[in-house]
């Protein structure tokens, strides 16, 4: 199989491999496979379609339900509550997200938060449906259990993101998509593979204590719900590791407190029921509440346009705005093919072997 | 004078010295006041009353201008623009606060950009008028020119604090506020005058290169634009750099980018027009927008309560939630006096002489 697939194609191909394998509906297919060959396309494989095999774990483990419908709990003219009944988390939220779009198209302004949801791959997507819609969008997600807090060893919280989007002059985005804490997990699994040592900063050990080396920490990790991420600034208060603690927190109870959900700690085993137990919470806000949105966003666009003329570091030749990598993997795979390496494309063929899909490595560029 | 000062007296005696000795109005120095007073009281000295030589500077420089009224020149039933035309910044910032509260009891939800207004002190203030009145609150602002963008070495941003207040059961508040970059400039200062060497992660010097000579720092600092405070996450990418720059630089969107004011590189000295420039975000959401208030703040209470009792890291007893500590200080100062450091008491002896007030050494507890 070709390493760069064409990306309609591999949308096809994830929707099949949904529907068939997997069992979603159409729609659930649709949303779900968009979600997920995004984050290919935009250079991030972590949440790409490798991650149909985690999808997959929560199907086997009754985390994920397809075919369970999301219900509006509660509601008011700019804001609603959805319960995802443990639906597929791309399909819950979207479900979430359009109707706090209407909402905000109407009123100005709206937010949602959801419980009882799944993971909904890579924060951003959700962000930028509001960005494009000349809104200010955010979207925030709690996780399963992987984060201690400042002075603590127990770990209590997810990596919890922040993604907020802003539309600025000439259709592009400020878009900002990050872990609260200092790495995701899957840069430590990478460590470990190469068995290469981590900074300090990232985790800490069962005992408390900062520690390098990836395996050692990839062992003691699955066993006990003690040791995990730092946040980012790292361990203790000096290089201001309790801000980072904060803000993973502030998404916490954003997510799982106003949606009276399942908080991290309480999530897949974790959780007593033995729901996924994941929630979301997003916003949106019209430019125009602030000003004419053209003229905001010539003023955004300038405003990001002298930070990126600065001189540069010793070493460096760029600096980059929040979304711009991305942007510019994504317009090189929608004209060149999504880039898949060779473990992701070995697991996709494994997949069509097993459920009769047409395979990938057909002769179309 | 003793070290401990009754807190009303010291908020009186703080409002005279603004009205006399700096021209305030009655209502600007009310606020003002209260807002500096505060700050000491939550062991926040560096936004306390030492800050009024700070606020002289700036009547002295042209920036702020006593007298000046704000004006709304945008709004929408859950949103206002406010023009400071130069004023107090704590005048400026109660105007947008207020009418944005009383637009979100209205409606569910206000946000407000303000553009054109000084220094509005510790940001956790006017988050948290929203949080006592069941809201979500959140404040944003910009601020001098003091940091630099991840693979930049040109100053750029100021340390745009974030703060977020949420009300949780038993009347407690969870109040996060956080400067975007690994420490505020007054930790340098110190570092400085005790002659300790920084940590790496805090800033970089002219050449672009992490330092921890806080004095050579100094030095340079005021005198180019090239070097700076780094953001949350230090140096480079690789302990997260780059996602404190994107939360720094989000905190100038919203507050410059949404209020068509000036970008924290376009303030006091950097200012066209001599003007300070410095612009403020504000929001509130009503916590009924997700569900009955005393279930919300409830169940953000057990989330709390779970993360603060887990397991300790060694050599701490204690995990510190987001406002905890400011919350014990005030009770304590509330009690027992404000306390002053040496240098901050002979300051205000010495304002009391310039300006023939009341010295604050008086006899009452």
């Amino acid at each position: 199989m070709n390493a760069y697939i064409p990306y309609k194609k591999l949308i096809g191909f994830t929707e099949e491999a949904l529907k068939k394998g997997f069992g979603y509906s159409e729609a659930e297919a649709r949303v779900t496979a968009k979600v997920l060959v995004e984050a290919d396309a935009r250079g991030i494989p972590s949440h790409g379609v490798a991650r149909l095999a985690f999808y997959r774990q929560n199907l086997a483990g009754g985390f994920a339900h397809p075919g369970a419908e999301p219900e509006i709990v509660w509601s008011s003219p700019s804001s609603l509550v959805v319960d995802g009944h443990g639906g597929v988390g791309c399909y819950v939220a979207e479900f979430g997200v359009q109707k706090m779009l209407s909402l905000a198209e109407a009123s100005g302004l709206a937010f949602c938060s959801v419980r009882n949801s799944n993971h909904y791959g890579i924060a951003a997507y959700w962000a930028e449906l509001a960005a494009q819609r000349d809104m200010i969008g955010f979207a925030f997600t709690n996780s399963y259990l992987s984060a201690t807090p400042t002075f603590g060893r127990r770990r209590c919280l997810g990596t919890n993101p922040i993604a907020v989007a802003l539309p600025e002059a000439g259709g592009r985005l400020f878009s900002l998509d990050m872990a609260t804490t200092t790495v995701a997990h899957g840069k430590i699994e990478l460590y470990d593979r190469r068995k290469k040592p981590m900074p300090l900063g990232w985790v800490i050990n069962e005992e408390g204590q900062g520690v390098t080396d990836a395996t050692a920490f990839e062992k003691s990790f699955h066993g006990s719900r003690l040791g995990g991420h730092l946040f980012l600034g790292g361990e203790g208060e000096e290089n201001g590791g309790h801000k980072g603690f904060g803000l993973g927190l502030l998404v916490e109870l954003l997510c799982s407190g106003l949606s009276l959900g399942s908080a991290s700690f309480a999530t897949y085993n974790y959780n007593p029921k033995g729901e996924a137990g994941i929630c979301h919470f997003f916003g949106a806000l019209r430019l125009d509440l602030f000003g004419p949105p053209e003229d905001l966003k010539k003023h955004l666009g300038g405003i990001i346009h002298e930070i990126r003329s600065g001189e540069k570091a010793p070493g460096h030749d760029r600096i980059y705005i929040h979304g711009e990598k991305e942007a510019e993997s994504r317009e090189k795979a929608l004209a060149e093919g999504v880039f898949l390496d060779e473990a992701t494309r070995g697991y996709l063929a494994a997949l069509a072997g097993e459920f009769g899909l047409a395979p990938l490595s057909g002769g179309e560029a």
